[in-house]
């Protein structure tokens, strides 16, 4: 039986009180990440287990949250597959040659994570050594609907035009390239899991621009197909969808332990439907740390109260913003602790 | 008793058959607009009732939509209330001088729309003299929260962080910008239906990024304002929202004749919740118009199955994209229109 608060939680086991990590904790927000970055660019800081390491466990010791996770960004994994990765100054992360036809799949090749991602292993490796059994270490990767919408846009935040395209033009040529990403997700996971990771979340960040009849046929299959094979032992696996309350069923039939919510989804409501089967993760809008402390206050206990004593792991609805005071993201872990605390 | 499909439909009388139009069916996917375009900047195009009137009615005849939408844009009313517009070459548009405080917001008139908006009023009478009855004129407006994220954030798609601030940090101050900006929304749909609109639609498209509680609390009232005061003798009030499903309850709520759904939303799922208070526009994902005319029809058949025969203008989940071959869009119209007839 696991011993970790977060591990107790995501698999319904009683807890003294509720754990709480952040999307994004180690990120900009803090003053201590920043200088590591100003010295590495982004894709250094991932490829360099010490640096990796160091900025995981950051919120650990400066936020006081309930694990780590280690630092690391979902698209690093497609560069060993055959897709050159860019981190451009001051942007997002580009492929300046996107997928953009059969051919292109067919040059992706499924690799051993060993082999092109030892860095990943290492830097978990290093990351539970230096926890030292506080807290737990999680692992991640983007769900193969999230990484093929990368890799086909080239880019994020410009819209689904091109996936879609493909979905509704050549449905069958996109399976082809979901199913090699499944394929490289599970191996992936499972060499995280090998390495260390204690428990695994799957970004499926922009599948909530699909219809729910769309997400059941393109992106929840491939989804399963990871989850159903993944070497889960005492291992919880978490499902996150950004913009997903219409797909919060869905979620609930791929097999997952944990469903993380955006701040759009009623918690409670989801408690009610699937709460005997699932924990949930989430879900404060990550806006509200932009509040004052008895804001802050107000809004963990709505949550709290709505999620309710057992099952849930306090999480941001996304990632923590760039410009959130770390003060504030401290108000919001010690509301939780302390509200949530079972005497 | 009015005589068109649409305005039928908007009431739940019975109809022939589904009336169809599209949001931003006057737009750069018609070589025709380009054409205009390539003479016209964006804002000389809304100003010159000719211009804004001769694109509005292309696609009346070029693509057989059931209903014309005056051309303009949400954020042109802002202007005369004292917030400077620029439209960017290959950009959207961009306030230069953002609302920033309390003392911005003061000094924001709310302005009778004869003055300043006279281009509108002077737009929908030419196109009432040139549609010369064939199909109703729409009239519409942002919404006031989508508003203020314009105004606040100074331009779109760069996140809602700063709106959110404001609402975490100083409620009150946000409140009072809303409470201008809905008299002003108000009086301009009231100008506009005097003008010849005869329908009009309400766009809180960012309103999707508010949890429940907080659109309940900090855009809803401020919808709900406006529709109470509008002169809508005979002329339906439709409110869209997009990435709204978690909203559509309260949608239900704002005293609106129509309920416009985006792609994400079960259109049939809705039509039993609420079916018999409200007709239902939408939800083709404008992707699915980048598929073959055999796509394009199975996907509207489904709509309209969904949807009913009674009650539903057909209708995207948001604006065509300008990269859709408009004879995709008129297979669409053509689907809608022969799939949904009644013998």
């Amino acid at each position: 039986m696991p011993d970790h608060l977060l591990l107790r939680a995501a698999f319904r086991q009683p807890v003294e009180r509720t754990p709480v990590w952040m999307m994004r904790q180690a990120g900009r927000y803090l003053p201590e990440y920043r200088a590591v970055r100003a010295k590495a660019d982004f894709l250094t800081m991932c490829k360099t287990p010490e640096l990796a390491a160091e900025v995981s466990l950051q919120p650990l010791d400066l936020i006081g949250v309930d694990a780590v996770i280690f630092f690391s960004d979902i698209l690093t994994m497609l560069e060993p597959m055959g897709l050159e990765l860019v981190f451009e100054k001051g942007g997002g992360p580009r492929f300046p040659e996107p997928i953009n036809g059969p051919e292109d799949i067919e040059r992706l090749h499924v690799v051993d994570p060993a082999d092109g991602l030892g860095f990943v292993g290492d830097a978990l490796a290093l990351c539970r050594k230096q926890i030292d059994g506080r807290v737990p270490l999680l692992g991640f990767s983007g769900a193969p609907f999230t990484l093929a919408t990368y890799a086909i846009e080239g880019c994020t935040g410009k819209g689904f035009n091109k996936v879609k395209h493909w979905y509704y033009r050549e449905p069958k040529t996109l399976a082809t390239l979901l199913e090699k990403l499944a394929r490289q997700v599970t191996s992936y996971l499972n060499y995280q899991i090998a390495s260390g990771a204690q428990a695994v979340q799957l970004f499926d960040t922009w599948a909530g621009t699909l219809s729910r009849e769309d997400y059941r046929t393109i992106a929840a299959p491939f989804t399963r197909q990871v989850i159903d094979r993944l070497n889960r032992d005492g291992v919880p696996v978490i499902i996150y969808i950004n913009g997903g309350d219409h797909l919060v069923d869905e979620m609930a039939q791929l097999g997952a332990d944990v469903l993380s919510l955006d701040w759009r989804t009623d918690i409670g409501a989801v408690k009610q439907r699937h709460g005997q089967t699932h924990a949930l993760q989430g879900n404060l809008d990550p806006c509200a740390l932009y509040g004052t402390e008895e804001r802050i206050r107000l809004e963990v206990q709505r949550i709290l109260d709505a999620a309710g004593p057992t099952g849930h792991i306090f999480n941001l609805g996304h990632g923590i913003h760039p410009d959130v005071p770390p003060e504030n993201a401290r108000a919001m872990v010690r509301a939780v602790q302390e509200l949530s605390r079972r005497s």
